[in-house]
């Protein structure tokens, strides 16, 4: 143990439009002893994710808030440093705590020991993790993306989308992304090898995606919202998908922006179907299966934004849902 | 034979907005003589529905618009007067005539022959027919509905809408209905026995649907589009699924009004779904297997409009698109 104090990062109000630091701030208390079933972990990395701002508002929602005063939540891998469980040792790494915390107390039921070997340990929380699966189970369950459609991706070099857009390739489609700069557009056709990458930062997005979708869109894996939205929404085909993921791009917005009028849902018998990758959890342990051996090989492309220290997570979702990141945003914490 | 000259409806020109009368008019001809495999027959019945919007604009859709100066296409049941096909003789009533026409020249095949016997012929349009099997279809494919779950049905005393109210109802639903005045609404709730019905003219919709549907709305029936789509977008439950069926209440809009945001679509894993009937030809079919036994014992109710004489089909059109039929819409021919 390098310390007997746990640091915390805590809510400290509900943030109005996009989050501030100051929304956020430190807490020092004594680090816990494990019960019996508990194990204490010292913590490695955070995961950072845009479906963090929802857990910041107090509108209902898949799950319920962050409460004002407690801990952050999110996705995290620890070492074990104290075990209530013969099923864990000290010294194992694990996936699955579940705080912003130096040192986290929790559940060992739940938790998933990582082979350190295998992979770097971060990209359970990346590619080998929450937002990668997310990217098998909408192309699985929802977007079922046959050989020669187009498909197009929102956040095309981000956790999710670069993940999607791969698995699109894989699967013969036409792969176009949308991305914001020429740095992530030129990562997304060069080494993802996406058939095309559009800067939405770069002009009249409705017109560069459909001069890059001359036959128009069958699947839309949607990340962001907002502009690119509503381009790719007019250029769907008849039985196309959208597989609604996320919509960064609005989740800063305090009021709710109108959306595209949906008559051509029928016209086209277009299917828009929301994701949320819990509902099907099995897809985690299937996605790792598929995936590490993809990674091993480097066949399976991903890229990490790493922000040192736990002080600096909050700044690290300032960032991320500003577009800041560049592929999966992680917090190195010890 | 009760006439050698032939009465056709031709579209004169497009309409922009709402279409008028005289968008249409009236052209004689000679009464054709049938080749090998076509018959002739003397149209009985018309039917006149919401979709025959698009069909008079020339935007791309799932089928081509009627062409100016052709005589306009829908769903019909004639007598046949005359056939080139052994499996068609004088005197059989068919379902299956594509124009509105008072003699219609038409392949043989394709056709249905009717029994006049098992049910009115004319709910072989309604009831039984397309607008009934797209109720079927809906609720089967898309819908799924659940006992105990709320369903949402707009447009609920017409052709559509009251046989997908009435299947929620079987399915052990709670069944709401949105109907124009009282005399529908009166009889949704009296007759169709939907647990409530809506007023959409009777002020704050969103507010009396919220009253009505304290447990939120698990599947969503959309026929009419508008306000109403927009009030019972905000009541949709996680696992919502939302029938796109038809958004009546804009086919005459010249621009296309804002829709919801789909925020809520990710946080509710919400499915909008279009639907095009003719997709699933199958359906047709099944659903007269299945809903004949019902309209002959009085279990499944309808109610129709119907109108007098070829050539007030055009008006028969106008009506329908302001909502001024109760029911599903009819042209009686001869």
């Amino acid at each position: 143990m390098t310390s007997l104090t746990r640091s915390s990062v805590i809510l400290r109000r509900r943030p109005v439009g996009e989050p501030k630091i100051d929304d956020f701030e430190m807490a020092q208390d004594a680090i816990p002893t494990p019960g019996e079933g508990q194990v204490v972990t010292r913590t490695l990395w955070l995961s950072v994710d845009p479906y963090m701002r929802g857990r910041l508002s107090d509108q209902k929602s898949y799950a319920a808030p962050v409460q004002i005063g407690a801990p952050m939540e999110g996705e995290g891998i620890g070492e074990v440093i104290a075990s209530g469980d013969p099923a864990f040792a000290v010294g194992d790494i694990v996936l699955g705590t579940r705080l912003w915390q130096s040192h986290v107390l929790c559940k060992a039921a739940g938790l998933v020991k990582l082979d350190p070997s295998a992979a770097p340990i971060q990209a359970y929380l990346g590619v080998l993790g929450m937002p990668g699966t997310t990217a098998y189970s909408g192309m699985k369950d929802i977007g079922q993306v046959k050989q020669g459609e187009t498909v197009v991706v929102s956040a095309a070099s981000g956790a999710v989308g670069s993940v999607a857009g791969q698995l699109a390739k894989r699967a013969g489609a036409r792969v176009v992304g949308v991305a914001g700069g020429p740095d992530k557009c030129l990562w997304v056709q060069e080494v993802l090898h996406f058939d095309e990458c559009i800067d939405h930062r770069g002009g009249d997005v409705a017109g560069m995606l459909a001069d890059a979708c001359p036959n128009g869109v069958d699947v839309y894996f949607e990340n962001v919202g907002g502009a690119v939205q509503q381009a790719v929404f007019g250029l769907l085909n008849p039985h196309a998908r959208m597989i609604m993921c996320g919509m960064v791009a609005e989740y800063n917005n305090t009021e709710r922006a109108p959306g595209p009028n949906l008559m051509s849902v029928v016209r086209n018998r277009i299917r828009i179907e929301g994701l949320i990758v819990s509902d099907k959890p099995e897809r985690f342990a299937e996605w790792r299966a598929i995936a590490s051996p993809w990674v091993k090989d480097g066949s399976l492309h991903y890229r990490e934004t790493v922000i040192d220290g736990l002080e600096n997570a909050p700044d690290a979702l300032v960032q991320l849902l500003r577009g800041r990141n560049f592929g999966k945003m992680l917090v190195r914490v010890a």
